[in-house]
Order: C-alpha cells, then sequence, then structure tokens
C-alpha cells in the first residue's frame, strides 16, 4: 500500500500572516495531518502548486496531469482548493489505471474547527477501497469525479445526477 | 446514501471526570465530528453500548448483531473500543447484503491531537466505496475484517496477511 | 467582581468566508474562551465595533473613550486589533479610578493554535490584580499602556523603556 | 522580567495512555502553552512533581517550599492538582518577597476544550501585575492563597470570604 499525496494549494493550505494581514496559501498541513491520524502506511506528499483554484490555469492543470501520468503509483490524493475541484477531476480522467482522489477544505485546516482531516480521512480511506478511476471526496460524500459540482450557494459538493 | 452509525463506547468516546479524577466512556462525540465536517449525507446515530472494548460481553456482540441484521439500512458505521474490534468484526461477517465498517480510535475525540475524527472520515468513504463486507478502517488503512489485529506493543492495526 | 469587556474586531476576531475565498473580522470569540474556560466571575460582552486596527477612526476611539467614560463598571477588558493599540491605550489614558486592560491576538481566535486564549486569560487576570489605569497585555506580558509599541517586523509588543 | 514554572502534576499535565487504558500525569504542557502563546519574556520551566494533588505529601509541599525559598527568582508560578492547591499556597505564605500563582485546569491541557490555556495566562499575568504574595489563579479569578477553596460539588474555585 502506498499513497502519493500531490497538494496545489486552496484552502486547505490557507496562513494567516498577521504581518500583511492577509490570509495566503501557506506550507500544506497534509503531513501533520497524517502524523497525528497516526497512520502507518507508505507514503509520499508531493507539494505541486500553492494556488487557490480560482487561479489554476490550464497550464496548471496539465502540470497536475502529466506528474500523475509519469509516476508509477497507482494511488493519489490531490488537495484543491474547492472551486474548481471539478475541472481537474475531469482532465485527469484520461488516466487508465490509477485510482485519484480529489479532496480539500471549505474551512483552512489551521482553524479549529475544519473539515480539513475528516476530508483527508475520506480520501485516504477512497484511494484504497474505490476501483480506479477519478474521484471527488467532500461533504461527507465521495462522488465520480463526473458526477459532481460545487454549490457555492450552498457552500457544498453535491451530485450532478 | 443513508449511513447507520451505531456507537459502542471504547477510548473514541472517553470523557475526563474532574470531580472523580477519572477518565471514562462518555457521550459519543460522532454527531459533533460529522457536523464540523461539513457532512450533507443522510445519517442516523445509534448509541448502542457504551463500554471499553474488554468489557464487551459475547451477550453484547450478539446485541450489535442482531441490530444490524434487523435493520433495513444498507451501510453502517460501527464505533468500537480498539482492543476487540476484530472479534465483533467477527461476528458480523454472516450478514449479507451490507457494508460494514468498524472503527474507533487510540487518542480519545476529545483530545486536542486525536485520530478519531480522520478515522471516522476514513469509516464514511470506505462505507460508500467498499463492496458489501466488514472492514476495519484503522491506522490509515482500510483492512477487511479477517485480516486484521491490533499490535498492541507498537499500538496499530496491522495486516494478518 | 465584575469585567465588563468590550469587543472591536482586529485579528482575534477574524473568521474566513468560502464564498469570499475571504478573511474578516466576524463575531467576537470572547464568549465561547470565558466559557470553555470555566470562568466564574460576572461578566458582560459588549461588541462596539468590527474593524481592524488600522481602520480604527479617531470617532471609533472616541465612541469607545466615551463608551467606558460613561459607564459605571470599574475594571474593562477591550479586545482591539494590534496595529494601533498603544494609541487607543493613549487616549483612554485620561479616565481615573478605572483598570483598563488591551488585548488581542497576532493569530485568529479561531485557529487551532492562536494567542487568543492565554491572552484574554491574561487581561482577565491583570485587570483585577492591577491598580487602577491603562495596560496592554500581549507577547505574554503585562504592559502599561504608555510603554509599549507593536514591534511590526518581529511580530510581537516591547517595551519603549 | 523572570519567571520561574514549577511544574508539580495534576489535572493539568494528564496524558492518555491506551496501551494500559489509562489516564497518568504525564509530561507538563507549560512549554508548548507559553510558545503557542507567542510569549516573549524570561522564563524558565522546572518539573518538580508529578502527582495528582491528592498524592501530594507533606514532604512534597516542603520539597516544594524549599525550592522556592532557595531561589533567587521573585515571581513563580506553580501548577498543581486542583484538590489540595489551597494547602500548597498555605505552606508557602512565609515566603516574603516574592510573588507566588498558584494554577492549574479542572480540564486536561491535552483537551481540545479546555481551561489550562486562558489559567497559565492569568498565572502569567497575575505574577507580574500583584504585589509580593501567594495567589490562586482559577475558575476566571484571582484570589488570595487564603481566601479561596474549591467547591468540589460544583467543579470551581470560590472565594471564603
Amino acid at each position: 500500500m502506498f499513497i502519493r499525496f500531490i497538494t496545489t494549494g486552496g484552502t486547505i493550505d490557507k496562513v494567516y500572516f498577521d504581518a500583511l494581514s492577509q490570509f495566503e496559501v501557506g506550507d500544506s498541513p497534509v503531513r501533520q495531518i497524517l502524523t497525528e491520524a497516526l497512520v502507518e502506511i507508505d507514503y509520499d506528499i508531493v507539494p505541486l502548486l500553492q494556488k487557490d483554484s480560482l487561479e489554476i490555469s490550464a497550464a496548471d492543470r496539465q502540470k497536475i496531469h502529466d506528474y500523475v501520468a509519469s509516476d508509477d503509483a497507482e494511488r493519489f490524493v490531490i488537495t484543491h482548493g474547492t472551486d474548481t475541484m471539478p475541472e481537474t477531476a475531469e482532465i485527469l480522467s484520461d488516466l487508465p489505471g490509477r485510482t485519484i482522489v480529489l479532496t480539500g477544505a471549505l474551512t483552512p485546516a489551521r482553524f479549529r474547527t475544519t473539515d480539513a482531516v475528516f476530508n483527508i480521512g475520506m480520501a485516504v480511506a477512497a484511494v484504497q477501497a474505490a476501483s480506479p478511476g477519478v474521484y471527488i471526496a467532500m461533504s461527507g460524500q465521495v462522488f465520480r469525479g463526473d458526477e459532481v459540482r460545487k454549490n457555492r450557494d450552498e457552500n457544498r459538493f453535491e451530485s450532478t445526477l
């Protein structure tokens, strides 16, 4: 069992900088989350991007795609901003033989109350239990990547079926 | 998508009582964990037992079995003390057509640092993504219920294969 | 023992709004902090402003001054953004017979790791133990209001003596 | 400004050991609390005892007394179990020229919800702001050491006046 984690930014990675009174994408909290969860599987974390998902360009998405395509791992968890997560899921859908789960957070992982830890837990289980394909694990649900959208008004993910 | 949660006690539910200077099984934190995780699926939580798993008797296990057998849900997440989690998994293995995931925590959910939130996240995803059967989600891994043991010395779950 | 809390905004009150991908001043966490701290004293919380301290105007400061001047309480804890906390301390220095402690946070109270809880604890103790006057409780220290500045480069409060 | 912290055990230091299913006094969280609170003062932490306060003997109390008597610091914060905190305050009352604040927690510091951080904040401020003497900072209040008791039924500290 080996899982490749790829971090790309988004709310899950947001950090507050008092010196600037700003709240920006910072280092990913994935390693700390896995350590605190007493995870014993083999894994590696690749910080590929540090962007809000609305700023992820077509070239960025291609970069994610090419990284996964050239990697010999079979299981990938990709943390990603929520606004364009389905778009990134779509571009990864032509990669056979891999189980890819995208997840992120609606509230920053560094908050005392956050969905980040739960969502990473969902992604880690889904990437082991699901058949090859692309999935999005958010709002307590494991969606197929092509059957989900973010409902911004309600601040949740929901099925398009 | 409907998930029945059944809580039975164990470390995940432990509460500290200063008046007694004791640390005992209390109310389950499952509802709060699901609320903070912004879970949007339908679910129900049944508090069936409040016991350390070493105190769960054969009659208690039969009670869990009979509850699941008589329930019309298809997906069950059972929170349970870690020491005898595999024994309870075994007794549930004769119930066809259901996906059952047992999970718990090595550190109480009320601690600032705990594996409980991540583990519940894993269980929620596994119960959706896995085919019918009995599973244990602990230590970052989704095990088949008959292929896992707790290594008490190392304080982790590991495969028996 | 009665303490009047006045909240004015600042980092201590910052909330993240995913819908906007913004981080803005929200409701004050002071009540929750006092509740979790098992505080048994009598107190009241007045939300007077919701502003970053760089946005606090002379009129705002006068409003704080006038509120304290017209109130019959003797002990005040004022939560405030850190950048102009000394300016507000100065304007309050002409109010005799009151013990006034300003505090805030360098990291939002809603973060998992924050100085907010500790700082509110400091302020609550200082307002009881100190003689009448104006104080700033930050960076682990209780400063006289006219003997302290924020060192923005080092992100801490320090004595001007 | 220098503060000597002395840790003696009690609920504030409690740790959960899953291997034993027990909850015992462990390493003190004081250093982590001060670090997260962005404290900039000079301090030192001396782990003198690791005991529930009901197990603190007359000899233990004498040991605390002698440590403080022989130390050249002027400000002391002593973390202590809550049940016999007033007894330890009493034995320290014959040490002139020092400001000594005892504090602790009704809920372990490692819990997600705890009074420990707030109480340490209170103690750090009280030891700076109060005149020499012995104090207890608990339940949101700074008490004189000889004017306070723990009300075990209500699980709080209250004045004896």
